[in-house]
């Protein structure tokens, strides 16, 4: 039984939070006590501290008495507070998928000995720590993971919902999408290539350009062809699409009667309403990652096909991907089958021997199966 | 040659005045002295007068030397406008397509001996006028009407380009559509019963429901099926009912970064540009009217087809055939074959003998085909 701080009480901190709770003494750290009085009456278990996490000197100090910290904050003040976290000198698990670049912190871990994995959800996360099994075994010569989260009700026009604030799903479809094609960086305008893909329990979904790549494309720039694509309802990407090019996501001012708005602010506020997942609305998280690669003998295509839903607690499948990854990472650093210092995304993890294996089993603890599945090989 | 008036300097008020200026001392008045002297420059026989047509006295005082006046005003002003015209005791053919209901302006019409046709345009205008003829000659049971003004080239999203502000189309998109079946008055919700439509010369457009009949709704409730829908490429109309849906047009305010904004107003400028007709931008209009009906021993189904283009001096098909069709009006005033004194849109000039036929010869003179084309009856 460890000591573990997980900072931030939003959808996956506290799944984080219950989930950890089973085992361990978990702090839950956040400002709003609304929200911490609602999570420790749920779960006696739970000790929970009101508390800014912005404050780095506070925070610093509420940390000292812990093994292990979770780092499930916004992503805005996600890279301040894990450089906080691993100025402490404290192991940590982080899922605040913030903008910057981890291996700025790289120095620093190393030298304070701390063990920091990143991007430690669903995509990024479990993605990663596929591939990266997979590129310790054979010559990964294609990855690709397609995913998405989707309301189970498809209600026009957006046939969407969204597990986080509208404006960042609005960067993702504005944001430039890199990936590797032939051992080239190649940049594509988001939300396009739409393709229509069969998913098993789900039927047809559009996948489209985003820019999901992250860490991989520093961390393997040895595998030639490496893609990442969002999943939605088919119809959905031409809609934003069409408002993207009629200019409801510009973000210069324009005057409207005398005022100056930015259309990208007026039309976050009008999605916001429209795209809110209510809690407890049924939804559904869908994953397939494609590994091509070859090794002495022969042509290997594997296929993940990854499908989660709301369990009977409520808690969202978003939740329970990227929480539950997110844990046995935690696991496998208290246990001891993770143990290199530095900064760490999931593609490492994935390369650490055993460390695959806990993961998924973890993960089938929690009824969410992950299994690769040998295909007939593809022309590539 | 008479001495006709010419209220407001706009893209069809100028196309109305240039074509009277060949038979007669025609004054175009406006308050804009570019416009004016851009279009003197052009047309050395048009003399003009800058002025705030606004300003009803001083309007009543302008008109005193005038035989006939024709009212383009924008449609917010047209109805005081046409008042006033009225008041000054002056025969008046208005295209300012107000929302006001002319026959409030009957009595004094009448008491004053004026001659006003309204809504003497293309659609309201053209089909009224064909729907009046046939009217005076064999039981009308159904009469429909396909109308769009449309740029030639097609541009995504919105396939569209406006003849006038945004606004005034965005309220076509919102008004409720008002229909006559089997004789009752029905209401339907604009953009809906969307249909492909194949048009001669054109190809497949959509057409929808919009509220178009006007004066129809109360001059005509002996005619039982009477429909007016709105053309466009296909995929416009699903494209504005899935914004109308998201709450891009609504009209009460919401909150952005705590400032008040209202989503329509901000929809109307974005769209401003995208729907902006430059000058000389190659447009052309198309209109289906289908007439069915019964004399004593048959049964008749006619279809007119009609198609304009842009001329070669640059004059906007919108402008052609509702300026044209008004300039016919003028004519047929000025001719002594319409006499009538009172309101009269122009199903009661298409009722009056002689006029159909007179404005499609002069319609004819100006390359505007309007032929009826009897068709093998359909089920209905």
């Amino acid at each position: 039984m460890a000591k573990i701080a997980v900072l931030g009480g939003g959808r996956v901190g506290s799944a984080i939070a219950n989930d950890l709770s089973a085992n361990h003494e978990v702090t839950l750290m956040d400002f709003d006590r609304i929200t911490l009085d609602r999570l420790s009456s749920k779960n006696p278990k739970l000790e929970v501290c009101e508390t800014d996490l912005a404050n780095e000197i506070r925070l610093k100090g509420l940390l000292e008495p812990f093994d292990l910290v979770v780092g499930a904050v916004p992503g805005f003040m996600g890279y301040r507070t894990l450089k906080t976290v691993i100025a402490a000198k404290k192991n940590v698990v982080d899922i605040s998928f913030f903008p910057e670049d981890p291996f700025q912190l790289q120095e620093i871990a190393k030298e304070n000995g701390v063990i920091a994995i990143v991007d430690a959800g669903v995509a990024p996360g479990l993605d990663n720590l596929i591939l990266g099994f997979w590129d310790s075994r054979i010559h990964v010569q294609r990855f690709e993971c397609l995913v998405g989260g989707l309301p189970v009700e498809r209600k026009l026009p957006f046939q969407y919902k969204a597990p986080f604030s509208p404006i960042d799903v609005i960067e993702e479809y504005t944001r430039p999408a890199r990936y590797m094609e032939g051992g080239q960086l190649i940049t594509r305008e988001p939300l396009t290539d739409i393709e229509w893909v069969d998913l098993p329990g789900v039927g047809t979904l559009e996948a489209f350009n985003s820019d999901g790549l992250r860490t991989l494309l520093d961390t393997c720039p040895h595998i030639p062809n490496m893609k990442e694509k969002t999943l939605r309802y088919p119809g959905h990407a031409e809609l934003i699409l069409n408002l993207k090019r009629a200019g409801f996501f510009d973000t210069h001012s324009i005057s409207v009667n005398g005022q100056k708005v930015i259309p990208m602010e007026v039309s976050n506020q009008i999605l916001f309403d429209q795209w809110l997942l209510e809690e407890g609305e049924e939804e559904f998280t869908v994953m397939r990652v494609d590994i091509d690669g070859e090794d002495d003998h022969e042509h290997h295509f594997i296929r993940y096909d990854i499908l989660d839903r709301m369990d009977n607690k409520g808690v969202s499948s978003m939740a329970r991907t990227t929480g539950y990854t997110a844990t046995a990472m935690v696991r496998l650093v208290l246990e001891g089958k993770f143990v290199e210092n530095g900064i760490h995304p999931l593609e490492d993890v994935g390369r650490s021997p055993g460390c695959y294996e806990t993961t998924l089993l973890h993960l089938r603890e929690r009824g969410i199966e992950v299994h690769g599945h040998a295909q007939e090989p593809e022309n590539w």
